[in-house]
């Protein structure tokens, strides 16, 4: 099989004063590394676990670094990958602390059994993967922490001192979908959520189904948008189905 | 449409020497009273409500009061509740010190627009709507005690002392799925997961798709066994599928 790879900014709405090309560069910049990684025989779980973390790392979008806030200024994130050939997903909801989620989500995947992981356990078994604690002043970026004041003092703070790239939403959840040369496809997705979210609230992003699902014997999904929506109607698992049917018939 | 109502008390292993009748009795009882809601013409979604309440004050289940310990000896509890008119849901994974999870995660979906809630932003909520602490004495029962220090300690501690009941695995996970007079649906669950689970991990049971799913259009369901298998397949979403694809043919 030709290895292959899409990646995935998010949804999200762009402001006309902004140019899109650092936010295009992103996204090309990740798929070119997990399509490198796809061509040294590189997993295809490994492969969209790698494309993503370089769009945690990049400061635009919305995960890893330059996640949103959530009501009380904090960062808390989601995130799953999904491997198309056994079913097995890791997955973590609430994660605080993390340069990168996806990266977590893996270890969790190859050192556990279980699929999600949140909470007071979620944090303890970074620590116990030796996964290093960053704080939130690495993840907040100031056009997240704008956004989230705009949202939550309602405009009190003048943004005359902001420049248009502070001001811009930015972009949204991300993800990567890939197949590796065996023919075997894998899914994962990452998200600080949405903006003044409140705190605990768990989007579609981790949910085996919603935010991301691949089977090796049809195809690979990961999603971005209105998470609740998402939820409802099991979005990516559904995506998958209705390849399989067109597949099929 | 007449009022229709089914409870699970999960899946699980008996010992011959424990009667059943207990059991058997409970999950009566939990139906007889989420029905009576229902002959009042209550709503589908307060029926399960209802009905899982019933069993998570039972300790003989899986759930509320006589969940399983985790691997710190603590309990951490799962639970959705899904309306089967609007797709609408309301859950919560890891939380602490609840005694009906059912009934909180029933006012989350009244009170706001989120599925699923996690982490502290889960205890916070808890406190914001009045639902008041219960210590992890009152949600741990002997049997539960006993079966996680046979887990944890390996059988370190004689059972001598325990009673046939106290030494007997329990139920699992709860569940319900109702039809209102108005042909409406839906479903819940609620867990306390497995025994020495992973502190932190989040099984199927507040999974839309996984451990509970309802559509009126066509029915509900509500999930008990291996969380991690039942995630990979999305259960619930996957049973109402082939059901509606059976009343199509």
């Amino acid at each position: 099989f030709e290895p292959a790879i899409i990646v995935h900014g998010g949804c999200g709405v762009y402001p006309r004063e902004e140019s899109l090309e650092p936010f295009l560069a992103g996204v090309k910049d990740a798929a070119l590394q997990g399509h490198a990684l796809l061509s040294r025989a590189g997993s295809a779980v490994d492969a969209v676990e790698a494309a993503v973390s370089v769009l945690e790392d990049n400061p635009l979008f919305n995960s890893g670094r330059g996640s949103v806030l959530n009501l009380d200024g904090q960062v808390e994130m989601d995130a799953i990958v999904i491997d198309g050939q056994t079913l097995g997903s890791g997955a973590v909801c609430g994660l605080r602390r993390c340069a990168n989620p996806a990266w977590y989500t893996l270890r969790f995947h190859f050192q556990t059994r279980h699929c999600l992981l949140t909470g007071a356990g979620a944090q303890e078994f970074m620590r116990s993967q030796g996964i290093p604690e960053v704080p939130d002043s690495y993840l907040v970026v100031p056009r997240r922490r704008l956004a989230w004041e705009k949202t939550v003092l309602g405009d009190q703070r003048s943004p005359d001192t902001a420049t248009a790239s502070e001001l811009s939403p930015g972009c949204d959840t991300v993800g990567a979908v890939a197949m590796d040369a065996t023919g075997n496809v894998a899914a994962a997705t990452s998200t600080g959520g949405t903006t003044a979210k409140l705190p605990g609230r768990v989007g579609d992003s981790p949910i085996i189904g919603a935010g991301a699902y691949a089977d090796s014997d049809v195809g690979a999904v990961s999603t971005t948008g209105d998470g609740e929506s998402i939820m409802k109607v099991c979005l990516a698992r559904r995506t998958v189905e209705l390849l399989e049917q067109s597949q099929t018939v």
